[in-house]
């Protein structure tokens, strides 16, 4: 049995921007980028950051890395959207996990001064922005790797529902 | 001109384990996990994490993202390691970035208890971890989106050089 020496300290992590988007509640939100087709958004970057967005035009697709601010408590076993059983978090891409990291691959539309539009989106709206990272099938796209128990199971038409989520204002709805 | 109403506050993030790979410095480290063909690492989790690892066995590939702790400020301009050109760091893979934030798509050869055997790596030894995801092809592969300037580019053979790094100790060196 190994020693368990792990130096870990926590850091403080600065938002870069907010992700726009029709969906206010996880309810009825697409529950991939890749399922959320056609669906539009705007990422709007602060404004500061702007210059770091030259030369994106271009790229088809680009990473967002975010901070599912609504997501529940983490769980390291839940039941995901697209099963019946339960599983590991970390075997699945539930928002109810350490950190609450979200990760998209969305459809980049077009690049104007901080702002992104964006499609195939399956964020919740006001979603804080933690990284852009262009998507390079080379580093990317593994066509055939094997997915495990998603093997078979398609996302297409599913959406979430409430089951990972917390901050409902119910006198929100009207 | 819309306005900007970005309520943006910053969050604490914890680590939730460690990469060790043969990396020392970012010199002589394969520049994306997509080059790093065969290199071998070990993610070792916080115990406390263990049970969210069920069922990722049987996927090919995770995805880690990953705190570049060595990397230097951030640049929003770089000159990236496939380029000579200039670009924004947004549309680059730069470690250089906002908030450091490294993501990798590695190889999954074995979990046992809290530790991950993985291959394809590119990153330095003792990289704090952050999430751990299961690789979805259905999700997260576009083999054909464009990628902009990289096109054409080929990663493979392209080695790291110290150009994004801080805190080299040379005592270090024996």
């Amino acid at each position: 049995m190994g020693q368990t020496r792990l130096a870990i300290s926590s850091c403080l992590i600065n938002p870069i921007g907010v992700i726009h988007t029709p969906f206010k509640y996880a309810e009825g939100t697409p529950i991939q980028a890749a399922a959320g087709k056609g669906i539009q958004g705007v990422v709007e970057l602060l404004p500061q950051f702007s210059p770091g967005l030259q030369d994106l035009v271009g790229f088809e697709r680009t990473w967002l890395i975010y901070l599912m601010d609504r997501a529940s408590a983490m769980q390291l076993i839940v039941c995901p959207y697209m099963d019946t059983e339960e599983r590991g978090v970390f075997a699945t891409r539930s928002p109810s996990r350490p950190n609450h990291m979200g990760l998209s691959a969305v459809r980049l539309l077009g690049v104007e001064e901080n702002r992104l539009t964006i499609a195939d989106v399956d964020i919740l709206d006001g979603t804080p922005l933690l990284d852009i990272k262009a998507y390079v099938p080379a580093f990317d796209s593994f066509e055939q790797a094997h997915a495990g128990w998603y093997t078979g199971k398609c996302a297409t038409g599913v959406l979430a529902d409430n089951r990972f989520e917390v901050g409902r204002l119910d006198n929100d709805q009207d």
